[in-house]
């Protein structure tokens, strides 16, 4: 008998889940359930798309329908996954009109992802806000805006908060980013960063209002305005980016434990609670790998990193994800923002005693045109003498100096060796000295 | 008394040496002597003002004259060095008019750099065949081209070579590169990726002759045509980038011990064999980071690290230089080609038994306009599992991603960690599989 995989979602984690699973035992019956009406898409796309660097939505769809066929995969459409038992090793399922049908499975992944947060705010309710964070979405947005709309208010700045409202203002749209928190990107970044992020997209136009609340949303079944500080900001739409909250019911309902962050709860090998129960991406806990405390990135690097683990394990091999240090960048305007690690704000609130180095360089040799400000911070843990985080904020390869501390933080690197690094340098691609080897330099001077 | 401190040399690793010196002891009267006409200035950017990258070769000066005023440092132009006595602890030298002078010193800092090694090949002394190893040389190149010269043969391709052939490619010059060695690159790559590196050049208009010495080089007075393997190439100039040779015949004078490269032998202190003297940059041994054995990288990176350790420890402070993955990278057209730590070949040869991983890629998700193949290579110690080189070929991030295996190479990270490695991704920026996890991925299947 061939074993049988049900996946439940088919984005990053669960296509990717599918593919290592083929690749494990070919015999496997592999299901895919996903209540979209397409397979797995980029949704980290989607902005790009909106601020049309990306031609078409659908161009964000990964592989064509025929992928699913090769691969062998029962891939089910417009498909809900309803109930699990995990005693009878069940799924039961419900199609878009409505049939039902019972999946037996052999092992369980539950992919099943995370939605945007509706905040309780007055009014959420009206037409006209809506996240994006689907193609569908994605598509309403674009149609609003070729129809003539003109002004708008995201809510939040995180990633895909600024990075929507950056694509609204690519396309001409009026825009203004709310953040109840402090500061821009408050969750990624420490304010002094923050702080230049936000220099910068003013600079291109963004409006960007931080430490208020948007208050209430105003209008009859439209919304009209939106309401900030008492002040009233009239709009044509509104995306809601205010956070995203993992879709944990149906693994919960099941008897799937949850872990202390609130979604469901793994180990290395991303096996739930329940025997023959696997959860990855979005949904699922991992370990922060300074803190080793249970943390939910919501990133697609890890999704796919954790989909592999799962998908091979599921089908009856053996591999561990061990965690992850939350790494991820982004491109907004000229200038790029990337972060791993621990921001001193989290390491502090950790318990960590910190030491940080700053430093404001350039891109290129002083001499060589179109060299760009970079600005580096680093945390170090005062005892142990690592490098615990980074930031980045500027304009070129910030991606793989991301990467190179993501490595140096994994390998326990110590201040004083990232001061001593041996690094690359050629007039058109770096300074002689590195700004993260000046960075760490810095923090030494601090210590 | 005030610490007297002599710098023979006056580039990358003489000025960094000094502004480390001037830092440790303030009241230290520093001197710096160089044969030029002017101060610093970066060789490395030569070609690429050559090349018209950046405007004027003047750029290439890294500190205006009242620089050393400020640093109070007393600069000696057009002087040379023509006698170092370690007993008397003085440095004879001879300026323009040929005027002698004593110079007493508490500590000296041998930093004469390298020159363009001169092949002995027939013909070689012609006029219009001259190395790019100077600000005066540029020029001299730019005014024949100016002047109508419209071919050109570089001897050598190496990083220099293959740069100089590329800026005369973009000024019109129909050039042809002659690599005695089988491949382009000959010492940084593997043939794999070098053959690679050759395919992008020719496709680019670069004519490449590899496996070949050039024999003779023909003309009266002048240069008219280079005869290698037995066919006669018209040329109007030639550009000599067959290698650089330390100079190391002062110091070697003066009884400082040379090492097994031929170069001079110095401690973590970058202290040669005699007290108080200090050697920095390219004339200066150092240590591969991997083979634990003396190397002389002739990189910028590498001279102003020494120069600064010099520096620091010749004004009384302490510091040490640990050694090099000799991690190099340079843009030629619309690629890059980034290297660090052992290739293959050398690595068999330094008696490591070796298991590689290469993967070609994209720099940005599949469905991002813009989106570059890039080509990486690592090489793992099979007995330790550890990466001990890599190479990278194409678009875009080389730089940054050499600096991330150069910190994974140093931290000793295995390729099993490697391909756990948390990277991070945007649409615009990279994959969600970094292309150097995927090559860790592609070199265990082969363990």
């Amino acid at each position: 008998m061939p074993r049988k995989i049900v996946i439940i979602g088919a984005n990053a984690a669960g296509t990717d889940a599918a593919a290592a699973a083929r690749k494990t035992d070919r015999e496997a019956e592999i299901t895919l359930i996903t209540k979209e009406n397409l397979g797995a898409y980029s949704r980290c796309g989607l902005p790009f798309a909106l601020g049309s660097h990306i031609p078409r939505f659908e161009d964000l769809v990964v592989y064509p329908p025929r992928y699913y066929d090769m691969m062998k995969y029962d891939l089910r459409l417009e498909t809900e996954a309803k109930e699990i038992d995990t005693k009878a090793k069940t799924v039961k399922i419900q199609d878009k009109n409505g049939k039902e049908e019972i999946l037996q499975y052999d092992s369980l992944i539950v992919a099943t992802g995370s939605n945007i947060l509706v905040p309780p705010i007055k009014g959420i309710d009206k037409k006209g806000i809506l996240p994006l964070h689907s193609i569908e979405e994605g598509r309403v947005v674009d149609a609003m805006i070729k129809g003539g709309a003109s002004s708008a208010v995201v809510l939040g700045a995180g990633f895909l908060g600024l990075e929507a409202a950056v694509a609204l203002v690519e396309r001409g749209v009026k825009t203004t980013v709310v953040e109840m928190l402090p500061y821009v990107l408050p969750r990624l970044l420490d304010k002094d960063m923050a702080d230049e992020v936000q220099k910068m997209l003013e600079s291109k136009g963004l409006r960007v209002i931080v430490g208020r609340p948007a208050e209430e949303f105003i209008g009859d079944e439209q919304v009209k305005a939106v309401s900030v500080a008492g002040q009233e900001m009239p709009v044509d739409f509104v995306i809601n980016a205010c956070g995203v909250r993992f879709n944990v019911a149906l693994a919960q309902k099941a008897g799937v434990a949850l872990g202390e962050t609130g979604a469901i709860k793994t180990n290395p090998r991303m096996e739930t609670s329940v025997k023959d129960v696997y959860a990855a991406g979005d949904c699922a806990e991992t370990i922060n790998l300074v803190t080793q405390r249970p943390v939910v990135p919501a990133l697609g690097t890890v999704a796919v990193r954790q989909g592999k683990v799962a998908g091979i394990n599921a089908a009856g091999g053996y591999a561990i994800y061990q965690g992850t240090l939350c790494s991820a960048v982004t491109r907004m305007f000229d200038f790029e923002v990337g972060v791993t690690g621990l921001n001193e704000f989290f390491a502090k609130r950790c318990g960590f005693e910190t030491v940080v180095g700053k430093v404001v360089s350039k891109t290129r040799a002083d001499y060589y045109p179109g060299a760009l400000p970079i600005r580096v911070k680093l945390v170090i843990d005062k005892e142990s003498m690592r490098v615990i985080g980074g930031q980045i904020v500027g304009g070129e390869e910030v991606t793989q100096r991301i990467n190179a501390l993501s490595f140096a933080i994994q390998k326990q690197m110590t201040v004083y060796e990232l001061a001593k690094a041996d690094t690359c340098y050629a007039p058109p691609l770096n300074e002689t000295w590195e700004p993260m080897v000046l960075a760490a330099e810095m923090a030494i001077r601090r210590l």
